[in-house]
């Protein structure tokens, strides 16, 4: 049954994806971390769309936890349409695309060249428009991807990005660490008959928040879309912090909440945020391995023990899109075909 | 009847509000763009929560578009949290917060300083921690806010800003658009019939989307939290290029859509949107001024002709304010108590 779909079939590629990618791009990263060393590296713009920007959010927290680099999402309009001239030349600006093919983020990596910045392509094409714009490019390596609902494009950015920050620290056995993604993947992947029975409970939800906080920011954005590409479910992304400044008054008995919480430095405030959810009345499903806070869940998906904290969210976005590939299927829906979407999507 | 409401006696407050801040601290402003020349102003980040986050959005594109100078929304929690050293010497970091009480702004602000960065806070509180923790604070003259759905401390903000940013031109005509603004939000109070009788066919509407491109990206956001807060509507902002990379699966007939749709830039997108809407039997709804974009719509909210685009977000929020405003009296809620919330919103 699982092959059936692209979009199962590339949920199962993700580990062996990981491995390749560690294995085939690992020397030319750490070339590329010495030359963005000798040119010096003060802050990072990132121009994305759809799943790659929030393979972005994931850049952006990883390289401001882990290397104090300060990074901004770019707004890609600000130079299609104002046609700004933005003063780019200190700045690294990344470009992610899967296609390589989004003109408005090839069009800003254009801007931000001719302004000076270094620019570096994150993009499964080597050959696209995205890579031949920018100075650098890392190759994704997750071979093609027939699914519309983006799965292994997603986790192979977010692995190129470890390795990338991981090689400015000079951190040399990031390779052991996404093979133990990898690892911790197929543990989640063990796991998906758990994941099936949970979703039927939730074959009439029409609209859900999907909470995080911190670096997992990224997995609740990226869970969010795919719910919103798969099955048609009204999902709002919120960091946690966001939620409880106005959002929170969305919360009555039954109110449907995904809330994505490792282990690590954000673990307490998720903690309280599922209590606080809970006192609500809020219908929580919690992704999680510690035993309190799945005790407070509706809904418990209880994840792989020890998952370190800055390689989390690779692992749980499989959870999530096994979440969302499941939940589609129990609404008698097809992953494969979203209604209204095309493969590459194209805006200036 | 408006006057029984704090949020509808402060929407009507707005007009005044702009004309008193422009009076009050245009000096203090030109003073402060001279300083911040000397300096040299590289890049700028932001911190805030809710609805100073959909200011610190206007400040972004404003910025980048009008100044060419980029500018990225921090993650509080990288420092709150995680406890990451930034590198963020060469940077503009400013905070927004009406009560400048939030503490995870606070405390970034307090990170930027002692990494080197020059401070600045917006509020409504120049006694506030995060006035005291700032170089430099721009005061709103709001007045106390007694609503706890925020309406005229969010646009005295993007008054602040649109100041700031003139000033950094030396474009001393900046009061009088402010003053020009005021009145175009008098025109939108004297179309408030129009509004209300607008509304009463959502009182059942759960969810909707709120869209626009460019610089009225912070209208949308900012629309979209007043409807949560005070309707309990599940609504999220897109970026209309966004939304077509995946969230247009949620176009089913009948799915309602707030459009922003201001003269300018922008506007050819929001046009090809509305038409791919509306092919896809969405239930449109459309602040806009130009009758070809209007016809299109299934609710049209008609704007006042000739705002200009750097402005609009300020008139065009003030429409949004009201459409939630009467839609929570046609939901019979009272817009003045939404559930579950305070005022003051404290997280770390």
């Amino acid at each position: 049954m699982h092959t059936t779909h692209f979009m199962r079939a590339e949920i199962g590629e993700q580990p062996e994806v990981l491995r390749r990618l560690a294995r085939a791009e690992w020397d030319a990263i750490q070339q590329l971390a010495r030359e963005l060393h000798t040119r010096g590296l003060h802050y990072v713009f990132l121009a994305a769309r759809g799943t790659s920007d929030n393979a972005a959010a994931y850049f952006k927290y990883l390289f401001e936890i882990a290397n104090g680099i300060p990074c901004g999402l770019a707004a890609p309009s600000v130079v299609t349409l104002y046609h700004a001239q933005l003063n780019l030349k200190e700045a690294l600006v990344v470009g992610i695309s899967q296609s390589g093919q989004a003109p408005d983020v090839v069009e800003y990596l254009a801007h931000a060249r001719e302004q000076g910045a270094l620019t570096l392509a994150l993009t499964n094409d080597p050959n696209s428009p995205l890579a031949q714009t920018s100075h650098y490019t890392i190759p994704l390596h997750a071979g093609e991807e027939r699914s519309v609902a983006a799965t292994k494009t997603y986790t192979a950015t977010l692995g190129a990005i470890y390795l990338l920050s991981a090689a400015l620290r000079a951190q040399s056995e990031a390779p052991d660490h996404l093979h133990h993604a990898a690892t911790l993947i197929e543990q989640v992947l063990q796991a998906e008959p758990h994941l099936q029975e949970a979703t039927d409970r939730y074959r009439y939800m029409r609209e859900c928040v999907a909470l995080a906080r911190g670096i997992n920011q990224a997995t609740a954005q990226e869970v969010a879309l795919k719910l919103i590409e798969t099955c048609y479910v009204m999902c709002k992304a919120y960091s946690v912090a966001d939620f409880m400044h106005g959002p929170f008054a969305l919360i009555e008995p039954g109110f449907p909440c995904l809330l994505f919480a490792p282990d690590g430095a954000t673990f307490a405030t998720a903690l309280e945020s599922a209590m606080k959810l809970r006192a609500g009345g809020a219908e929580t499903i919690i992704f999680a391995s510690n035993a309190e806070i799945l005790a407070q869940a509706r809904t418990p998906v209880p994840m792989p023990a020890d998952v370190p904290e800055l390689l989390s969210p690779i692992v749980y976005a499989v959870a999530g899109q096994l979440f969302a590939y499941h939940l589609a299927l129990a609404r008698d829906l097809n992953p494969d075909q979203p209604r209204g979407l095309q493969k590459v999507t194209k805006t200036r």
